[in-house]
């Protein structure tokens, strides 16, 4: 206790006594308690802006102290769960510091939640377009070290796509600016993307410029069920084919169905799920299609439902607003209902080829059925990124060890059919070293020399994403 | 002549003979012969593929030879003028290796044209957006590299956004496969972005994995004459608040209307501008929307034309599609006509944030008046992207050394209203070492650490991008 007590006093003494002190039990575990990690560290420091995360940096550079970025804790790779030395928090940096509507675009700090980020653009008649879960509880700066996801990456793109640079500290202690206000910029290698989704392992982001749009003026929504796999694939293929162009293409297979279809809230799908030959067999697309005017949106529904029908769906639906709301209410819990099946879940984010998805699905529930272990995907299928998932009680040792081996054999699926182990989650600590899986070895090497080049103690998140 | 033969020789022995000779003058110049560079190499090799490059950069590497990569020459900046060494052509990889239509990919060879690769995938019914000038003759290779923009980068963005992987040769010699068909990929660093727009000084871009979209159901074009510089910057601001959402938002001021206004091929434009107060102080806006149908489409470039009127623009109009493609084909012309009144012109691609170009103009006037030079500016004012332009006689050497001071002093502007020295073009040889106008210390020292280490002994385009 005496080391710890000397360190966080001496950190004090560097940033402000007030802002570092040990961490509660909670910061060494991630917030959804789901990769079942806990972690250690001898002091967190919440510093009130970036001059305070530069001493910070600075402070355990000098002092060969390991780094942990904590945002809101709620990645689902254990990348915010410290491994010894400091906690860095973002919390303290919450501040929009600027909102320009009229020139679309914003500037944030790292600590900010996504959703409030989002209300607060919203509020302005804007949009930021990415939607990764959790967005009550995420920090935009967790959003663009793991460079998040969501449903509608599909048609907006990812985060990075939105970020016009970032505010970081780099290596030993030094805050950059990398990119600005300016939307376009190529008189140094783009920093920003690379600083995006390195998991907290070249630097700290801090904070950084958003570009924001206009909403869409209309929004349409679709859903399909197919009786099998292939007949999904075809789905697929159908609404990237039809005309209709939708922004988000998701997918829920049989074994999601199983603890969430029932609650479907659109008339009808329940009982048309249930009255299917193989109900665990089954797949629901869900589709998302923004445009001008309500009717010519409308009007694209209406040719995807007519392609999905022509690809085999059983059943088809175009739900006004106040449904599709509820729609994406329920599928904010597929998650969770889901876990609750058999109190745990082993949950992926491999991505494959958009045309690669049924045999992605058929691959990870024959790796589930090795394993004895129940199995449900679900995810971004027009991004060909599902969440393949093995069900487990966390109880019980065996059927957690038997879900581990049997996502490190999916991972090996991702990869052999060219796809990556990681579509939005990030490596962090469950997954690091796989890169390997789907990098030649070459690659690996230029990926090791840039976190050497930029991080020569190997101070910043060590173990995340490079082994 | 002998040490010439000989490197030919033992390259030949290394890649093929028949893929090395001595280059031609041509190919010691940009195509264009704007940059006014002459450069020196001992060889070119044209590998006929990606195992060729492979082993072509290997032998350089070995026998410390510097390496320019050479793909339509059509770069502003003179990254494909060599400076001793070896040239290493991909003009012998100009194939599609696989278009997916109904999976809206392709992966193509860095040699292709941008034109060709285009009409390729306009064929089978979709679109690659990006749309950088001298799209006949250059390399897709050549736009990765640069990361080029072009008119719908404002809508669609930059040819980075558009990127899934790449396939390239890195030091000492290797092909990595990094990123591929996949559509979202967060297990590595983004290698991807640091290679975009890497003007060749880390590697030999080979191939790109290309993301690929339906084209709009309908197109509006608007034009708004503009009295002034302050009218222009509140009819950008118009563009952005009215709803029109466009995907282009491009510029011309008077200076530029002086050499093309007179040809402009929408009735009544040039007498519209001809008849005002200061035509040399006019601007002419033109934006493109794009929807799914014509009338909706139609409807948002009406909004458009009465934010405009607002705005303070003396003239507007809604041409129809045969017009709006004459003034496509005008407005490729306008670079050559500028040219052409003096013989010469240095023309830059500095962007400044939106809400500055204005403030851009009229610094960028100023400069051209201190060293009394004419001046004319275009581009992409909704990226806040802006060619300012200084005329010149390339005969007269008083007059483009005025020019190249002028320049430097627009890059410091163009830095100290929070923008780039490069918006689109990249650094090349002509801009080297620039970057530190943008980028602290501390980032410069960065973006210098990532080139060591991914290329060692400095022979990837020695002097573009870093000095």
């Amino acid at each position: 206790m005496a080391a710890v007590t000397t360190l966080v006093r001496e950190l004090g003494a560097a940033v402000g006594a007030d802002h570092v002190r040990a961490p509660t039990a909670e910061e060494l575990e991630d917030a959804t308690r789901w990769t079942g990690l806990r972690g250690a560290a001898d002091a967190i420091v919440t510093p009130p802006d970036a001059a305070g995360v530069e001493a910070a940096v600075r402070w355990c550079y000098e002092h060969d102290q390991p780094i942990t970025v904590r945002g809101g804790g709620t990645g689902l790779s254990g990348g915010a769960v410290p491994d010894g030395g400091v906690i860095i928090s973002t919390a303290g940096l919450n501040r929009i510091r600027s909102l320009d509507p009229e020139w679309w675009r914003c500037e944030v700090e790292a600590g900010m939640t996504t959703a409030e980020l989002q209300r607060r653009v919203r509020e302005v008649g804007l949009r930021f377009p990415p939607d990764p879960g959790a967005a009550a509880t995420s920090h935009i700066g967790g959003n663009l070290a793991t460079n998040a996801g969501g449903p509608h990456a599909f048609g907006h793109g990812v985060t990075r796509a939105w970020v016009l640079g970032v505010e970081a500290v780099l290596a030993p202690g030094e805050l950059v600016q990398i990119g600005g206000p300016t939307r376009k910029d190529v008189a140094g290698y783009d920093l920003t993307s690379l600083l995006v989704g390195s998991e907290g392992t070249l630097g700290v982001i801090t904070a950084a410029w958003l570009r924001l749009v206009p909403p869409p003026g209309a929004e349409q929504v679709v859903l399909g069920l197919f009786p099998g796999l292939a007949a999904a694939q075809e789905g697929i293929a159908g609404a990237l084919t039809c005309g209709a162009v939708p922004v988000s293409l998701e997918l829920l297979d049989g074994g999601t169905l199983q603890d969430a279809g029932a609650t479907l809230p659109v008339e009808g799908a329940a009982i048309e799920w249930q009255s299917l030959a193989d109900p665990t067999g089954a797949v629901l697309l869900t589709a998302t299609i923004e445009g001008d005017l309500v009717e010519a949106t409308a009007a694209r529904g209406d040719a995807l439902v007519d392609a999905w029908q022509e690809a085999g769906a059983t059943w088809t639906a175009v739900p006004g607003p106040t449904v599709a709301a509820a729609l994406a209410e329920w599928r904010a819990g597929i998650s969770g209902a889901v876990a609750a099946r058999r109190g745990g879940k082993l949950s992926e984010d491999v991505a494959v080829p958009t045309d690669r998805v049924a045999d992605l699905l058929r691959g990870s529930a024959a790796i589930a059925r090795r394993h004895a272990l129940e199995h449900a995907a679900w995810g971004h299928a027009g991004d060909g990124n599902i969440h393949c998932t093995f069900l487990l009680d966390p109880a019980d040792p065996a059927k957690v060890g038997r879900a581990e081996e049997a996502a490190v054999e999916l991972f090996s699926l991702a990869a052999s059919l060219g796809g990556t182990v990681s579509g939005e989650h990030g490596l962090g600590r469950l997954k690091s070293g796989h890169l390997g899986e789907q990098w030649g070895p070459a690659a690996v090497t230029a990926h090791r020399a840039i976190k050497d080049a930029l991080d020569p103690k190997g101070l910043f998140s060590p173990g995340r994403k490079v082994a």
